[in-house]
This record gives structure tokens, sequence and C-alpha cells, in this order.
């Protein structure tokens, strides 16, 4: 290929694909809630305004028509930029039931395999969020929850080696037997490190799902500064018992207030 | 708990509950001035605008009407969403006066506390400011004042470890004893660092409050630099009489010239 | 020059000059394709919003009209700036062959000489990126991908010392002998660090330049942290496998989706 | 005072002064030129918007009707909210030739003091800007030209001890003897560090002194990374004859084309 062809080549791939309307065997599952839709949209903003995700990343929620069997999540396109219209239903299989002709994201596994070990699970989101990474990356770091925020984080945060999973790859978790074994090193926790990768984060609500996204991200940043200030010395944790008892409350709904009143009004 | 019902909750409780207006008892109080109010509020946005509060944290002043016997404070809230209208009138054992039937702060007696013990004090400003969550969590570190805008913190920085006040917490000061024991560590300070929390700030006016808040707070980021930059050498921080010295003079009513602007400009 | 003087001096070196319009040999090249002008400003556009330019740096592409022989790049101006007006045609002796009476970039060698070396390459970026000055200043350091996003780094990324060019220099890569040593250090790689100074990177399309640039920067500031975290220990990078097969896919026209989204929502 | 009291004395502290007119005395000076009070107000916006100054700091230039025995700063208000009424004309003793009966800046003789031993400086720029804090207070550290945007640090950049010239004071230079100390302390340099306060650095028009405390703060805030990159070992500055080579050329205009651009354009 000529230095001409690949330009064009290249500038031809950022058209975005069109969304393709549901095919009359996947119309009959109907529309999704329209309160469902509204609120993964507003979490896609969500995540995008904080930084959790920007290009890349996804978020979705089973769906509520049928949860056992379907979860909703966007077409491929960046978070900041999907709509209602974008929303894809799948099954567990992570087959898409709608908007079957277009790409999808090539990792929508992480959720489909999640979903089928954690019934206990409603929402996952999946991002690169930038302080999530050294905790992956760097040996011997640990993530652990610095205040009552992150109390999610004290039963401990596991690290998904995808060599062990899948030899070398180009890293994406883009089969099922690939995001099984990412569920399994989740187990029963919150959240899950990937290395040279990002981060999965799980919830009961796509309130809470975000809001662990957001929190462990602020957590990592300011356990980062922690570790300098000590300088090779001891930085004091929640204990176990501080941290279960710390998640509980009223913080989800609080948080979420403000950030919907955030995207609405535009800031 | 399915997962349906889990999701339908969660979102149940992110609608935020409606301000009720002050019951007849309480209407006798009448409204707190129109200048106090202003003033608290902008406060709130301005903690907002400036990172050091988010969904989290609150501000309250003693109220102009009553000083020794009540002080105002938002509903629960988030502080960038606060209006005159949530603005409650509490006694100084934190039970409200108005706004009855609806949620308050859990910590308000972090409030009520410190102005029982420090008649001195005429506004409390409580904040999860990320810079300061390492400060009071890395072992050994101390904050102090390292240039004139932040004399305020020569007198010394205390710690507050709230499991020597009550075990193992939620972390939260939500009881009268926790909110005392704070206030007996803060002493006759200007700053308490609460590990694995945040930090409350208090000052002779609202003004003063915010202004401690927001220079504790670049204190702190810039201490990091420092200590990291000088690799285990020596930070040279104000001494005592310059720490006193510069605590006096106009920099508070002009920091709040400029952030007063800034807000009613929208930036 | 006493100080009026200085001072007026300086003030009207700041008027911009005006843009010259093609003289009569040049008009014969007409003008580059509306599409190819289009995606070189939003280029600019992008890498001065992500922080990737500030008042220096630009971005070429070979003028698809004739790519072998000739390419585009702004006149001298700020790439936040920058115009469909603005773009200039060079020959591949860094020679403007449009606007030829206003000043050019000092530096358009550094695009000459790498289209003359590589052929493959389509769209090459210099900036001053701040977290990539350190990986070129720091005896010993090593750019390295963190992350599948950053697959490109993997081939590794050398660093160009401009006093093996030239000796004692003003660091500006202002001649074509100076280019062609850096396009030499370059060699068939994705970036090349440049010390002192910042770095220079490559692309099979101005998206990808675009790209590489803004993840370059990312997987630099990343890095950092995880070195920090790591204090002395390992840090796991991604293996030359995993390099090369993560540098494959959809990751680039996903990108300059959102990024072109962005800048025309003007956000 | 009781805390009743010294709210509304705080509260009454804020409402900014009004700018008084010119007394007849001064109104013979006339008004300076319509071109160098722009320029100068211009500045003050842009050290704001790049966070060179917030509530503080000041720059002022020479005033171009008598440069020899006269300059120009605003009166007592926040830089960001300066506009031409707010420019005060001030004799070399730093006295206000114009808005006599107003506050002006205690730290003016910051100013006055350098003019009077520097004929070559006519503009000058007194900051707090966060990044070089650490350099001036961290024992051993020193700020070094990291990139040939920085050059005019090549020449040394010494950090002014206040105790040795005031002994323990409020940190302020509020009196001419402490303003000569501070520039003697300068001497031929371009940019001086205060210890425990922040930083003054000089130019031969406001366009350089502006880009001189623009480009030393990235330089610091990169340099802060390059040593913490190295962990101990080894920086690789810009060598003297680097550092004068690159302090000449076109730099200062066009980085003043961009952010006059910004400004205007209210980004």
């Amino acid at each position: 290929m000529d230095a001409k062809t690949q330009n064009k080549t290249a500038r031809a791939k950022t058209v975005p694909a069109k969304p393709v309307l549901a095919k009359p065997a996947a119309a009959k599952l109907g529309r999704p809630s329209k309160l469902q839709l509204d609120d993964l949209v507003l979490a896609n903003k969500i995540l995008f305004r904080f930084n959790i995700v920007d290009a890349f990343g996804h978020i979705s929620v089973r769906d509520e028509r049928d949860p056992k069997n379907r979860y909703l999540m966007s077409r491929h396109i960046p978070p900041g930029m999907v709509t209602a219209k974008d929303i894809v239903t799948f099954d567990m299989g992570s087959n898409p039931l709608t908007h079957v002709d277009i790409p999808q994201m090539s990792e929508r596994y992480i959720h489909g395999e999640i979903y089928k070990l954690r019934p206990d699970v409603v929402s996952v989101v999946h991002c690169h969020a930038r302080p999530l990474i050294p905790f992956g990356t760097a040996k011997g770091a640990k993530l652990k929850p610095l205040t009552h925020m992150c109390g999610f984080l004290g039963c401990g945060v596991p690290i998904y080696e995808i060599r062990e999973a899948g030899g070398m790859t180009d890293m994406l978790v883009r089969t099922a037997p690939l995001g099984k074994a990412l569920a399994e090193v989740l187990g029963d926790k919150s959240v899950v490190l990937m290395r040279g990768h990002g981060a999965t984060m799980v919830g009961v609500s796509i309130q809470e799902a975000v809001y662990r996204a957001i929190f462990a991200t602020e957590n990592a940043a300011i356990q980062m500064q922690a570790h300098q200030l000590a300088v090779g010395g001891e930085v004091e944790f929640l204990s176990d018992e501080e941290s279960t008892k710390s998640s509980k409350g009223r913080n989800v709904p609080r948080a979420w207030t403000l950030w919907k009143h955030q995207i609405t009004a535009g800031r």
C-alpha cells in the first residue's frame, strides 16, 4: 500500500458507521425502558466528563426487561458521543440482538462473562482511567482504600494478567474465554485491574458502577501521592471493618445527583 | 434482593428530597439575613469551584441572629447545588430547627461541637480535598506552612484518629461525642486533618474559613512537590514568627473579591 | 538600545505577518484538496486542544497531489490559530512554493528530511509536549509502552542529541543537515525524542500521527507515575509481541472521531 | 472582638475600594498611551489565565512617557480583575502619582527598586506560581533550563532569603530597603526565587516578562518530573552556550500572539 492509498484509507475509516435500525426479529424485543436508556446514556457522559473513559471504554447494564438473559451497551463509538439510539441489546453470549450489521465493541465479552458469573452484578464499567494503570503494572503495588469513599476497595483488588489466560495477545478481551478468565479473577470483588490495559468495576446499579469507577480512580491518584509522601514509610489504610462499614450509606445517590446536575447543566 | 429490584432501588434513592418549608415553630425564627445567606451560598459554590468539596463536604456559619446558640448549614445535598432555600438553621446540639422532615448531613456534629468549644470560631468547613488526604495517612508526614499565604498552618496541624474516639467505625463523625473528640483534637488550631477521611478548618468568618480551606490545600499540593524535589533532604518552612506575622493583613478579603467575581461571572 | 526603544520593538514584533497569496508560479499548483486541508487544520486544533502543542510545534502531511515531492504545513503561526489560508506547500528541500514572502517555521527541515528517508511516512508531528521532555533528559530513562494504546512505542524510542549532529546550537533543527540527522536517528521507528527540546512522531496518515502524539504523551505521564509507585522496583511493559499485535485495529479512527466531534462542538 | 463583630468586619473588608480619579496635580501627567495600557491589562489577564498569578501577584512596566522616572502597575486588586482604569502611575520611590487615596500593592517596592538598579529592565512580574515554590524552599534544589524555551534561566536563578535582609518578617517586600535587597540578589539575572513566597522575573518588554513567568513555571514543573524520573541520577540541562543561543529568536512574539488571541476569544 503506497502512502497516498494509506492516507485515503485512514480517512475513510474515520467516518463512523451509521446506526442500523433493529431488524424484524430483534424488533420483537421492543425498546428498553426510557428510564434505563436515559440512565445509561447519562452514565456514558459522566464517565467521559470525569476522564474515566476517553475515546475508549464502555458501560453496560442488565436489561430490565430480561435481566438474566440480556444486557444493554452502546455500539462501537466513543462513550462521550453515545445517544439512546446507539444502545444495543446483547444476549449473555455477547451477541447483538439489535444493531446487528454494524461494528460492536470487541471487548463486549468482559460484560457478558461477568454477568454470567455474578448474578448480583447489574452494571459493569470497563475503562483505561490513567491513575489506575500504574497499580496494574508496577510490581508489588496494591490499590487499597485510603478514605471512607472507597471502602469498596477493602475486599481486595485483583490483577488480571492476560498472558495467563491467552498468552501473547493484542491485550484485548475479544473472546468469551478471555472474558470468562477476567470474570474469574474478579471473583466476588468490586474492581479488577488489567495489566497493561486498564480496569473493570461492577455494581448493583449503573449508579454504583459509575461511583466505583470514579472513586477507585480518585483513590489511585491520592494513594500514589501518599506513598511518595511516606517515602518508603507506611501509609495507613482503612481496616477491613472500616471498609465494610463505610461501604454502606448515602454516598452513591448523593454523588449521582451532582453528576447528573453537572451534565444536564452542561458543565 | 434480586438484581432487578436492586437496580430500581438504587435509582429511586437518587431522587433528591424536596426542601420542606419551615414548620410553624421554626417559622418564629424568621429568615436569616439575606447577606449571610448569600455569603454562605457563595461559599458553597467557591469551595466546589476550587475542588475543595465534590459531592461531599459542607460549610457552616454561626447564625448572626443568635450566634451563641445557632448555626446555618445546607441540608443534605452536594455543595455545588446549594441555594438559599436549602440553608437549615441548627441549634448547637446540631438539631435542625427548620427543614426538619428531610435528610440532614450526618456529620453536622463536626460543626456544632466545634462551635461549643471554640467561641472565637464563626465558620467551619469540612472537606475531602484531595491533596490533604496524604498528610493525614502517610505516617510521619506533617503539613507545615511553605509560604506566607499559609501562615495559619504555623501553629500546627493535628491529626484526628477516629479509632481513638470511636474504635472501628464507618469513619463518619455522626454523633456528638465523635464531634466533640474532633473539636478537642483541633484545640486552638486552624485546621485538623482526619485520617482516612479529609480535613476540617475554621475561621473568624465565612471568608476566612474558605480561604483556609483553599490555601491549606494549595500548601499540601506544593509541599508534596517540595519533599520530592528535596529527595530526603530538608525543606525550609516558615518560622513560627514568620507564620504569625504573615497571618495578618489583607489576604482574605482580596482573595474573596476574586472568587466572588469568578462565581458571579460564571467562570 | 534603550528601554523605550526595546519596548516598542518588542511590541512591533508581535504583530503577526499577514498571509501572502500564492505567487503566479506557485499558483500553477492549484489549491490542495479541501478534504486534506480540512484534516490538517483540524489536526492543528486537536493537538492544541490536548496540550501536545502550545504556541509552538507543527504538523505536516504529504501533499496528495504529489506526495513524493511536496508536503503541506502551516506558515509560522501558533497551531491553535491555523486556518486553511495559512497552509503552505513545500518541496522536499523544505522551500515554500506558496506564501513565499512571509516567515516560515525555522524547523521545517524536520518534516522534509523525514519524508525523504521514510517513504512510508505520510504525516509528521513536532511538539514540546510536557510529559515527553523528562524522557529525553533524564539519563537512563526509557519511554516504553505501558498499555495496548501505545503499542507503537514497542519498537523502541530513540533520543536525538543535537550536539552530535551540530555541536553547540540554539537547539533548533534549522538546517537540512540537522533535519537529516534527526531522520536518521528516528530510523524506522514511530517516535524520536529530542534532548532539551521535545519530540517528533510520524504516521501513515494525519490521524495516526496525531494519535501517536497524544498517546505517546499519555504513556509518558503514566509511566512516570508507575516508576514512582514501583520505587526502584520493576514495571511491567508490553512485550514485543504484545506491542506489535496491539498496534493494529480500530483505535486510530475511533479516537479521531471523538476528537473531531469535540473540536466541532467547541469543547 | 466578639464573633458577631468579627464576621461583620470580615465582610465589610471584602468590598473593593472604588478607583479614585487622578488628582489635579497628577492629572498633569495625562493618561498613559492606550497601547501601553492595553498591553498591561492584557498581561494581567494572561498571567491569571495561565495560573501564574491568582488573587495575588502583579506586573508593572516603565511608563513610556518617562521611562526613567515612572512605572505603571494596577492598584491593589486581583490581576484577573484589572482594567485600564485601575492602572496607577508610580514614581521610582514607588509612590503613587495617581489613585493616591486608595490602597496600593504593599509590595510595589519590588518593582521600583528593580527599575532603579536595572536600566535594561522594562517590565517586572511578581508571582506565587505553584511550581516555582519548591525550588525556593527545597534545600539544594536548583532551577535550570531543561529546554530551549527556557534558555533565559541559563544565566542562573538566585534565591532571595528575606531573613538576610530583614530578619523575621511577614515575608512581604513592603519597604524600599527590602526591595533593594531583592534587586541586588536578582543582579543581572532574569528570574529571582523568593524563599517561602514566590518569584520575580524581568524582561525588556511586557511580552518578555510574561513569557519568562510562564516558561519559568513550565520549566519548574517539568524539571521536578525529570528529577523524579532520574531517581537520584543525572538530568541533562542546556549548556551555557545552548542557553545563550536559544534565548534569541521569535519565541516571545509568537507566544504573545497566541495568548492575546486566547484572551480576546475568551478562552
